[in-house]
């Protein structure tokens, strides 16, 4: 940005989103778009159905998952009727709320997944914006461990549908039963197990002199948890079946044993893990586990429905992507399809517009995409907006009619079509091969 | 709802949704998804570019449009922060933002669509909800009529692309300067243009007396006002322009000269259209014009872009969806592609699980839909699951392995298939056709 810019007054409140929200311009909602269609092609292959709720909930919602003291993370105010409302900081309990409620219409497990922003109220950095977007999958009515390993292969299967490889990301994998079965050996009482699962969540981060005074005040030295952390492999019990069912499907290789996972949110109770890069030393991708007692929490102990489940956003996602080659050649190849048009139609000769609106309605009715003047442009124009609009043919309407000039912008041929042969001669042309992707921009000035 | 239902103790409010917002439900959200769908279809032809902007602007956006007055409806409340903030009532305004911003960046016109919530604060009713979701399609940049004519081709073919015809829907069509003309040739005083715009909006609905009465007061008679509405049609020269387009493209039919249609929003400066539904007495589906001044304002006078558009809402076009049989057929069809999985795996004897889950993920590399059981299940509880999946085929696992049982569940037909066999014969098998549709359900118990 130059010295004007930086002098020039700064801009209204109204002419900018509001901090930490985002606009998509095409190549960006493009991107987004992209992002949207490899989540739903591999849930659609994992046999799951998509549902949404509502970004809006009430506040009470977070407090019966969380307890009274509501994040202060979270986005929550008073509506005009004074009733405290949320936007949604995530989406489990919505779908709690709503698994619940009508769990007897559905054949169990349910396999659902949903795609959606969330909110959260906190300072702006790389990462985390205060607007996010979220893919979430849970299985829900399953007790079962195959129910764990389905939503770890799914969000391998969902990083390789990207373009992100072996050598790119690892699933973090740990449950937390291991550290209840390490506590209750130890006789440490149950009541300090969330503090102690705290400790742990933040053992990489934290100072090894804050964690032992925390570890000792609960009984435990810090040598004894590294010790146990680091004798934890995949050989525990706790993996035997995840690492059966994900070595059968060629899947084990991505997953490391990491004691240290137990994930931020209360509500785990067996199986955690996360997505995490291998090369950039990002965020976490995606994260989840098994969280058999929501439901019933959700439900005041009416409807006990055992379930799992992982999100993944698509801020850090979207850093990935961009550093990742393998990923940035299926993107180049989806943007390329998503802004060419098939045909521009030139009006050489305005009295013969007529004749070619006809034609651009037909061949719209034949799923051609097709961009004109809306009004009078001269012919040099007209193949200046087909060649930026990366249009596969220019049609030219002048007064040659019922002849139509058809030039193709690949080859640089240009032929006359009679008007009742122009159709079908262009339906042809559009189908053909291009000769390799074209650069999309978004409809940008090159 | 039985009468033990009703005397059941009111739900916590954390268990419903907020007054007026909607959960998706599988089946809701595949509908949601087909008009989502449909719409990006049409754009897409028309040479339409996706773009999304933030469900929350400051409120001073809004302002900045409407003057200070804002209005009751708009969902609006101040952050942490004690920012004024509102979750959007519309799009337009944020297009508008983003446009000027960026405008020197894209070619001209743009031509930009959007699909996303919106939100209001009113009461709930049929057809009114306090979010739901807008479709919005608009050109930048061109005072071109012809633009008109593309955005109101562009409505009428979203509706005959969900199977809404000639004989379901119409193109209600003014312009607002007809209104400006007859003020000025009726030496009306231009200041109360907005006033006497408002009574022409009202005028079908208000009682003629106390229209009569209003129109008295800024000098003017209803019997006069009456006399050029009924005399305003097809012929007068201000939709001349749109007569001969729209005649070219054989959609001239679908329109209705209507001068009392004005456009509630204060923005519209010519052409103004809405689409209705001829036999339900439905809402306005849709509804727009064109819009010269909205850019310049919002950009304090920078940025010049002449431009029109229309939105269309998900929620009177799903009513409307309902009550058309020739809507409901394509609907069918699109549930049953959504929600029919192709393969069911059964596992008849344990120790092939891991055999089997080889195979899963095999098939899904080949984009073949399958589920199966995370846990043990008996075989007959396998075939139920697989019917109620409605897949196309079962394979059963059993100790016969590498021999596997391909049940085809169209034809009935079991045969036994070697393993190395199994990923051809199955993907042949549901490649083939099925025997008509079948019944979707979103996962539910039939």
């Amino acid at each position: 940005m130059g010295a004007a810019a930086m002098t020039a007054a700064p801009l209204m409140a109204a002419f900018r989103t509001v901090k930490g929200f985002r606009d998509f311009f095409p190549e960006e909602c493009a991107m987004r778009n992209y992002i949207f269609e490899t989540w739903r092609a591999v849930s659609r292959r994992y046999g799951f159905m998509e549902y949404e709720a509502p970004v809006l909930e009430h506040t009470d919602l977070y407090r019966k998952k969380s307890g009274d003291e509501i994040t202060a993370q979270l986005f929550c105010f008073e509506d005009k009727a004074q009733r405290e409302v949320a936007l949604r900081p995530e989406v489990t309990p919505s779908l709690a709320r709503m698994a619940t409620a009508r769990h007897r219409d559905f054949r169990k497990p349910l396999k659902w997944f949903q795609i959606g922003s969330c909110f959260r109220y906190e300072e702006p950095q790389e990462g985390r914006t205060r607007e996010f977007i979220q893919f979430n999958a849970d299985i829900l009515g399953d007790a079962n461990e195959g129910a764990d390993a389905e939503l770890i292969a799914m969000a391998i299967d969902v990083m390789r549908e990207f373009g992100i490889g072996e050598e790119d990301f690892v699933i973090r994998l740990s449950n937390r039963q291991i550290w209840t079965t390490y506590l209750a050996e130890r006789n440490i009482d149950a009541e300090h197990t969330g503090a102690f699962l705290t400790i742990i969540d933040k053992i990489e981060r934290a100072k090894p002199e804050d964690t032992a005074k925390k570890l000792e005040a609960i009984g435990l030295t810090l040598a004894d948890v590294r010790a146990f952390m680091d004798g934890t492999n995949g050989d525990h019990p706790a993996f035997a079946a995840l690492r059966e069912n994900l070595t059968a499907r060629g899947m084990w290789q991505f997953v490391r044993i990491d004691a240290s996972i137990v994930r931020g949110l209360a509500y785990y109770t067996g199986t955690v893990f996360e997505v995490f890069d291998l090369k950039h030393d990002l965020r976490a991708v995606a994260g989840g586990g098994r969280y058999d007692k929501l439901c019933a929490l959700m439900s005041d102990g009416s409807v006990d429905m055992p379930s799992a489940g992982f999100a993944m956003g698509d801020v850090v996602l979207g850093l990935l992507l961009k550093k990742t080659p393998g990923a940035q050649f299926r993107i180049m190849d989806y943007m390329a399809a998503q802004f060419g048009v098939d045909a521009y139609v030139i009006v050489a000769d305005e009295p013969q517009r007529v004749h070619a609106l006809a034609v651009v309605q037909v061949l719209r009715k034949a799923n051609v995409r097709v961009e004109y003047s809306f009004g009078p442009q001269k012919v040099g124009k007209g193949f200046q907006a087909a060649e930026a609009a990366k249009a596969r043919c220019a049609l030219i309407f002048g007064n040659e009619y019922p002849q139509v000039a058809v030039k193709d912008l690949v080859n640089r041929q240009q032929t006359m079509v009679a008007v009742e042969d122009l159709i079908d001669n262009v339906l042809a042309l559009v189908k053909s091969p291009k000769q390799g992707p074209l650069i999309a921009n978004g409809g940008k000035k090159s």
